[in-house]
């Protein structure tokens, strides 16, 4: 530039009043957030700004990569086989990611998965996996490339060197109520997606009352916003809208999921958790060009469930990051069981018309399988099992769920958690008709 | 409120999406900015938020009237006559307030005048009267108090203790790309001005290239903004719209500017001057209901100038306030003047067709008479004296300006600032008609 640089409050004024800023500015800003030279203050007017203004997708395109490359960028190059990963926007109940990265990573794709924790109704992917005794997510990342390349997927946490500008553009936002910003949600995504070091991307995009996007128009804008940056960094990106109005299975609850799982990977499983894993895992397949198309990649998905090979590495991943690899034979007998399960019965006879997922899964955090603030200590073995799914007909005392908690019986939350979870369920004299299919559009 | 006051983040959130908020919310926000508990990153993001979805005439009269009571408030009640402030939103060579206040006090109205510094080409009024050898602008608020009520008038500095959420939001807009606000303008204006204990208010909003405002429209907006807060205090406003397209008068620096004032007080100096200081002052009789109309006033102030009275007022107040009263009487041996005044001229034949008053005001802050950064020491006998105006004809060579300042004639800022000057100056073959009046327009 001929210029001087322009100063950060400039960029703001800039970008509050449309103006589209340039790589360059873009990447100075966000090597601003990364070293602390640009103040809190003004990370969040920008945010503010961004929020009203949008970015178009070059900005969208120069930001994220900056964000990439605030932190350590993994190099598995030396892996042959294609890198694909699979984000999840978060549902309650979304437990995909467990068998899906063992049966994908069996077609013979690689699975590099790093995952947050987050706050919610229940812990994230990790806090999961941590209900097997012994399973460790904090692998350093040359055993977790290591373990990649050796049985086709890992599973471990985010370090504080992956893209650390999102980790203080993620607070910030979180406390500014810049939060729901597509270009800044997406960029948040990417960035830590990126830094793994993939070939491609499917997305999960759930849609719904339950879900962060409400709406299938700002669902196609966030996969609009997640393809563009990805394009620009040469990955393959598919994203899937899928349905999040009722919880994803019946287990809600980090160990209860991992057994949930493991019935997935058995060639089980409840019928929207397995047929998530086989269309993700499908698109996944194409993407890494293994599968001809993504109904042959489904159908080496479920091949992979049914005959074993799915859990076979996860057998493996659990053995190699330090958990019991009896829990994929007897989970039963391996993850923790909570003493207390109470059935929650209907108080009258009729048709289930909703299952409002955002309560329910707040009801399972009241009963300790959430967070609330991140130095809750999650009970792993706390969480609801449902007994019903949208459409069913019930009777008047017919079990709905059962609640699982180690609490005492008088303690204020069981209460809490029943009445929270009956809010969460309606039932009518009839049902409508019910979907039979989570999977709302697919865009390749 | 039967519900829990809600968050910080949720008030942003609810201001980000057009709500408007509670008197008692918006009480509670600036009440956090006054005692610090709300972070500077949330009060960035609302303020972003406010510049995009703008307040309610509700909103800001709450929000203000938060602001005034978050510090003292001077209580005049004992001063039986009608207390009546102007507040101008700036201009090079805006020294109206130096001939009016005393020029109002003359005339029987009490002016309680409490100033900002501010950054830009020229020190604000406090600087331009410390040029006066001994004059101090840091009396507390009792003597403050005693000399309005014994003289008509005093200008003194705002303390730590006026408006402080004001100095915080200040601060804040400056870095964060959230100055130009109408509602947080005008909040900002009337939280110092209603802190003063006045019953009416005048305010001189600028409009022009020069100006904060560039256009009619947004100073009309402005101006409702300002009137919507005095009305819901109880206090009359009069907007005064005035063309800022060239410099005020003909002294800009801030010896100069107070020779300029008293020429003004002595029923002479440059018509447009004058003519500001009539207005205003006209206005502010008319608001005190010390006049029978605003054309009342104005003849009555025209008097004052004229007739002395207003300068006696003006040689009390020096005196009381620690400065040479001489200088009423022979500015040119009490004021400090320049080792060098250096002739600019013309480099060809024509009219002026314009003078950009920023950039001029520029020059002169170059030459030493303004601060860049806070920590600048004005150097109160820089400044430029202009010998032409908008609409003059000037043959090559012809002195433009004269150029005061105490600098080595190589020292690099001269040639800055000629050649700033120089820039500002546009001759032409014709100059267009030009305006035989500053007023563009009275908002009683």
């Amino acid at each position: 530039m001929a210029s001087a640089a322009r100063l950060p409050v400039e960029l703001i004024r800039a970008k509050r009043d449309g103006e589209s800023l340039s790589a360059d500015e873009l990447r100075g800003f966000i090597a601003g957030v990364t070293d602390g030279s640009i103040p809190d203050y003004q990370v969040a007017a920008m945010l503010m700004a961004i929020y009203f203004r949008g970015m178009t997708d070059g900005e969208l395109a120069a930001w994220a990569d900056a964000m990439v490359r605030s932190g350590d960028v993994l190099d598995l190059s030396a892996i042959p086989r294609a890198k694909i990963d699979k984000h999840s926007t978060g549902g309650v109940g979304d437990k995909i990611s467990i068998p899906l990265a063992p049966a994908v990573a069996a077609c013979g794709v690689a699975v590099p998965m790093v995952s947050g924790r987050g706050l919610g109704h229940t812990g994230g992917t990790l806090d999961k996996l941590e209900s097997i005794p012994g399973f460790r997510v904090d692998l350093d990342t040359a055993r977790f490339a290591h373990l990649v390349g050796e049985l086709g997927t890992c599973l471990i946490g985010q370090t504080a060197r992956v893209a650390p500008a999102d980790k203080r553009l993620y607070a910030l936002r979180d406390v500014t109520g810049t939060v729901e910003s597509i270009p800044l949600i997406a960029s948040s995504i990417m960035s830590k997606k990126l830094a793994e070091g993939i070939d491609g991307l499917v997305l999960d995009c759930k849609v719904g009352s339950g879900a962060f996007m409400k709406d299938a128009e700002r669902a196609r804008q966030l996969c609009a916003a997640i393809r563009a940056i990805g394009h620009a960094a040469d990955k393959r990106v598919t994203c899937v809208l899928t349905d999040m109005d009722a919880p994803i299975g019946n287990a809600i609850g980090n160990a209860l999921e991992i057994a949930e799982s493991i019935e997935v990977m058995r060639g089980g499983g409840p019928s929207d958790t397995r047929e998530l894993t086989i269309v993700l895992g499908g698109e996944m397949l194409w993407l890494a060009r293994v599968a001809a198309d993504s109904a042959d990649g489904q159908r080496r998905i479920a091949a992979a469930l049914d005959d074993g090979s799915a859990l076979d590495v996860f057998r493996k991943v659990v053995a190699a990051q330090g958990g019991d690899p009896a829990v994929c034979d007897r989970p039963e007998a391996v993850l923790p069981r909570a003493a207390k399960r109470v059935p929650v019965t209907a108080s009258r006879a009729g048709a289930i018309t909703a299952m409002a997922s955002d309560d329910i899964g707040m009801a399972a955090l009241v009963l300790g399988a959430g967070r609330a603030t991140k130095d809750d200590v999650i009970a792993p073995a706390a969480g609801i099992m449902l007994a019903c799914r949208p459409g069913d007909r019930v009777e008047a005392g017919q079990p709905l769920a059962e609640l699982h908690h180690d609490l005492a019986d008088d303690d204020p939350r069981v209460a809490a958690a029943t009445s929270r979870f009956l809010g969460a369920i309606e039932i009518g004299p009839d049902a409508p008709r019910q979907r039979t299919t989570r999977i709302l559009e697919i865009i390749r």
